[in-house]
């Protein structure tokens, strides 16, 4: 059975200022919880509905009912297992492979398509904005579908990141140099902007206009643009195809 | 004002049942409505919250309260306008360059993806499964942005078509070949698969083994696949880039 305070403090943590002040984050379904159990995150407690759930952790399982977990889930349809994590340190970056750069990124599931994106292409890293919408967040990890065990995720003063690395910065803009004819280096930091505004001017000031790329339109142009998890995903698939 | 019967009359049209028995349906938004009124799209009528809003169309234009928007609307926060516009007999569909088949595709953000994504990649041709999510779904709408102005969609058996052009039609897969490594014609069939399952076996048996193609994986190899229509967007990418 799930007590009162214990319901209440899962729920604290659907908020990220309470995942901030107990650096722990909820993840739901069996997929996701079974991945985070299979990396480095360490557990703090575990609720599911499986009498017959066993896992190899030192961890505190609670087999609570069908009713219970719908009460402490955040989705509607809550599957079977909630898994309570601890937040980890963000690691080191290693710039010896190309690292994704998000300036200001608002939607949850857009944050999230572009973390599962990383997971395939084999980026290990992830910076991102202050602004940019917490990876914690609910939304954001139902939509990374577990990846979020596999990449290495900081959010950290861009701007300062992005002047230390110059060289390597590549800026995504509607009216830059077509991804397909410029010779993309072996590593490098591949900037994405917010979804209405694009890379903000302070960050764009800091970024060579030979950098700037964009993804070719081959219908009849129009001012919309493509959504900034399509666009990333073929923007990392030119990375991986050309060598980077 | 907007009367009973017309709340009715519109509500009705964000089902698909009602949308086929009145071959009407209906887009909201400054941004949709106004391609859709510079298409070849034929109005019924316009509701709008802007006092100054004019149209060269002969049609019926209701100037309304936000409340009344409110109550027609399928969104939450609906955007001063909402049009009706009769569903267009689909035309012909124009194999002399790369169309776009989906094979069962149910979610709604999805389809409306796929249709951006041709818009931007210049495909005019959208083939879609008897049971593919409606693409006058309210949903889809927002997802396509007014892109669904510029994407012919026929809704037919896929099976008899591709049947009819076997050797045009390149499947995605899981365990395919490589895009990057295989040649891609300059017109052909792109079949794309069901979220959870693919594409479902009644067609898989009609596309070449040898025309069976995949995204790589980088990362560390895991189950998940990529979503279909960030998969999409990469094999889009892909056919252009190389010159289909």
């Amino acid at each position: 059975m799930v007590v009162k305070s214990q319901l209440k403090f899962i729920k604290s943590l659907y908020q990220k200022k309470y995942r901030i002040q107990n650096g722990l984050f909820v993840v739901e379904g069996k997929k996701a919880v079974s991945e985070l159990l299979n990396s480095k995150f360490k557990t703090h407690s575990i609720y599911t509905v499986e009498k017959e759930f066993k896992t190899a952790r030192k961890t505190e399982v609670y087999y609570i009912s069908d009713q219970d977990l719908s009460r402490i889930s955040s989705h509607k349809n809550p599957n079977k297992i909630l898994g309570i994590f601890e937040i980890p340190a963000p690691a080191a970056i290693d710039y010896s492979d190309w690292v994704v750069v998000l300036d200001g990124i608002q939607d949850p599931g857009n944050l999230g398509t572009i973390i599962r994106l990383c997971d395939w292409f084999g980026i290990r890293h992830l910076i991102c904005s202050p602004d940019t919408v917490d990876c914690y967040n609910p939304k954001v990890l139902h939509a990374t579908m577990g990846s979020i065990a596999r990449v290495n995720i900081l959010y950290a003063d861009i701007a300062e990141l992005i002047d230390k690395n110059k060289n390597m910065a590549m800026g995504t803009y509607m009216n830059g140099k077509s991804v397909y004819s410029v010779n993309l280096p072996e590593k490098g930091l591949l900037v994405l902007g917010n979804e209405g505004s694009g890379i903000s001017e302070k960050i764009g000031f800091l970024i060579d206009d030979k950098n700037r790329i964009a993804i070719p339109q081959y219908g009849k142009k129009t001012t919309e643009s493509l959504n900034v998890a399509t666009a990333a995903a073929i923007f990392l698939s030119e990375i991986r195809r050309s060598g980077g």
